[in-house]
């Protein structure tokens, strides 16, 4: 039996959106642009931005900088149904203020920064996890493929069907799945068939490690502050793990949005909207005074989806 | 009139290691193996590797960071054809000693960091340039399209044919061009038809921006030190450019490798090597322990050419 666990309304809806959007083109959706892709954004009406939930909002505090500076990161988590069991378990572990106290322990050149408690492998030092975290283990979901399969979408170098679908970058071929773009952040895991509980998570701060999707978790993506991350040092053992407690960068705290007092409030540009297609269209094809030759493609990860704060 | 500018022997001997290497396995080539693509290259035998010559090498050494540390940036210069008149200003930028004293001017997060003399724009104040630079304008080659469109390589996200060949990451269609991956080096430039003279240099740090293929010149690639680029603070100016003086770090001085004493020998795993072939098929098709489910393919830029200093 086949579940639909996935909008498809607003999957069908955001499909033309795809990066190689010639055949938007071609289907007279959206017109080739010379504005830069920031300027299409910067253009967008206020009707083609969707709020995002302050609920739906991890906030990390670093500890400052050594100039005393204030470091924020700020974390959109995923939709139902993807990345479903770990999210409540993400909730779960704010409550408790589990990460209040832990630090980023991992820092590997072009691929990541983790987070989480440095001492999880030590059962004498490790930090208490609540009792009732949730164990799941499925990393791509079902969908009524009749009608996603039908979109003239080219298969890109992983074999398989992406774009930019609900506002987050998809991959499907019979099932679905989130995709390891820069700046999404997924659940550290030991060995399969575990797939992690949550409390250690990670996020790309290099080259798509698509060779992840599907065996690791997604549960979401920094829209704020990933320079804080991006930038530090990295680590000289194993991995980017770093050698001693002095080099990693202490969390201060992580907090739902809607507990942190005078959080700004984000949106993203609908990935439904017609502003969406030609921002899509302008990045797999550049017409602005700079470029020679427009590249006539994106894959889904040079199609980052514009976040930014409500004025 | 087709010109033969390409070592056409060397690209076909190199073709079967392109990263979507399940043909290979089809045709014999390559077995699949459960190792990691990090264990496949620490079992490569000697012979699989090839020197790089240290006077194809730039050694940037950055001012120290703030705790008294080296930083030095290696950078391997492209062969010929590809980078032609850039290199030789290259040479002649660094034989006038033109880059001691100037500086890294611009990090973008998931983009680029940038160097060159920082008052480059301002007439009173820019270091004066060798008189003898080379204007150069072509950032794509002629090559033997008929031997190598018989390839059977699926065109990647951006409509093309890419591939690892010669050492180097590469896209053709009836011309052939270096790609925008991780750690590549190319010139800044100011609006076509201004190709930039080789003296502000720029490394991409984040996802392959491949939309710049074609449209900049590539001139070489970081080997190693990239972490002292990429983990610098972001720049909060327009563009990840720094706004004040203090902000940028110093660049003591660029060498060719041969002048260096004491810099250590390179060599880079060969892409025509039967090691390379199935270091790229785990690339595409992880079968270590940690993985469930191979991706069954790699985009060019998530098979980075294995480089080592010599024991």
């Amino acid at each position: 039996m086949r579940k639909h666990l996935i909008p498809l309304a607003a999957l069908l809806a955001a499909a033309p959106a795809y990066p190689q959007a010639s055949a938007n083109i071609a289907a007279g959706r959206a017109q080739p642009s010379p504005l830069a892709p920031s300027e299409i954004v910067a253009a967008a009406p206020k009707s083609d931005w969707t709020a995002i939930a302050p609920s739906d909002l991890l906030v990390m505090d670093l500890a400052p900088d050594a100039k005393g500076k204030a470091r924020r990161v700020v974390i959109q988590l995923m939709p139902a149904p993807f990345s479903q069991g770990w999210i409540g378990n993400i909730r779960k572990l704010v409550a408790a203020k589990f990460w209040d106290g832990t630090s980023i322990n991992r820092v590997q050149d072009n691929y990541v920064a983790q987070w989480g408690d440095a001492n999880a492998e030590d059962k004498a030092k490790a930090k208490k996890l609540p009792g009732d975290l949730a164990v799941v283990s499925q990393t791509e979901y079902s969908i009524d493929h009749d009608i996603l399969l039908d979109r003239v979408l080219p298969k890109d170098s992983y074999g398989v069907q992406a774009g930019i679908f609900a506002g987050w970058p998809l991959a499907f071929d019979d099932k679905i799945w989130p995709v390891h773009c820069y700046g999404m952040v997924g659940v550290g895991r030991d060995m399969p068939p575990n797939t992690g509980t949550g409390a250690e998570l990670y996020t790309v701060i290099g080259h798509a490690p698509r060779h992840l999707d599907r065996n690791i978790a997604l549960v979401g993506r920094v829209i704020e502050g990933i320079e804080h991350l991006s930038s530090l040092p990295r680590g000289t053992g194993a991995l980017g793990f770093y050698e001693t407690p002095e080099e990693r960068t202490g969390i201060v705290s992580i907090r739902i949005g809607n507990e942190v007092s005078g959080l700004p409030a984000y949106e993203y540009l609908s990935t439904e909207s017609e502003s969406f297609a030609r921002y899509a269209d302008a990045r797999a094809n550049r017409r602005d005074a700079f470029f020679i030759r427009p590249a006539g493609g994106a894959d889904v990860c040079n199609v980052p989806v514009p976040v930014r704060r409500v004025k």
